[in-house]
């Protein structure tokens, strides 16, 4: 990493978004499988395709910046896996672990939006317009998916987990 | 961890939100010591003490369920803090790397208003009022902690950043 200009930070940023979607289209599949409400698997089940789509504009931010994709890890995307893979691998009441999964998945829905934010910040401030733009689209998914598991919690999954 | 019931993972909750937080304490020295700007090692100055305030409030909870605070390691945190860890040691200009531990300290933040967002919401659920109210505050104030460093990278650090 090199951090002597904002177009380095912005580079930064970006390969550590990416790295962080690559491993979070790895862990949904198991984190859909994971989920006993029909409901959850469904959110979690659409936001693979999202992430798909959202690592088609990565890599086409990347090829406009005539840069490459790899050269960073993101060890907090890493912790943040782990511990929705220790709920998965959990013994528990299946409407709990539920609950868990969710609170879970917000956190890594949570660090996506830290991230995107200051991407998009980021290259606005050096003038890629194109770029701050898709990187607002992404940032306005990664909001509507923590909506969305805010509201299956509020209306369905924490109501569950109560009665148990 | 046990995932029986609704006040099983209010406590794994907790314990988990204990462990980030003392691994925040530890940390916010350094990245106060780091920071070029003095505005910026002014907002991590305050956030020591208000994440010593935020344990308090934790360890009066730990009291109220008659339950212990250790139990739980945040592997999440770890990961976050790395980040931070990384950026202090890069060489490079300092306003860049000013900008860079705001986009890092910003995705703590986030991780803790996940945190303590659900938090609080399994309390509230579980009908412990007082509790609630405590996570809400914490809640509140990593909120307008979140909203000082965006305040002060686009006022400041920023600007200096891509002038670099």
């Amino acid at each position: 990493m090199k951090l002597n200009s904002l177009e380095d930070l912005l580079l930064h940023e970006l390969r550590d978004l990416y790295s962080a979607e690559m491993q979070i289209m790895k862990a949904l599949p198991k984190l859909t499988q994971a989920a006993a409400s029909p409901a959850l698997a469904e959110v979690f089940a659409a936001h693979l395709d999202e992430t798909e789509r959202q690592l088609d504009r990565l890599d086409t931010i990347f090829e406009d910046l005539g840069e490459a994709t790899h050269g960073a890890s993101c060890p907090a995307m890493e912790g943040l896996l782990e511990e929705g893979q220790e709920i998965v691998a959990e013994e528990g009441d299946p409407a709990v672990k539920d609950a868990a999964l969710i609170a879970a998945a917000q956190r890594v829905e949570h660090y996506e939006i830290a991230g995107y934010g200051a991407a998009r910040t980021f290259a606005e401030q050096l003038g890629y317009s194109e770029i701050a733009e898709l990187l607002q689209h992404s940032l306005d998914e990664e909001h509507a998916a923590d909506d969305k598991l805010n509201n299956l919690a509020l209306s369905e999954v924490n109501f569950e987990a109560a009665n148990h």
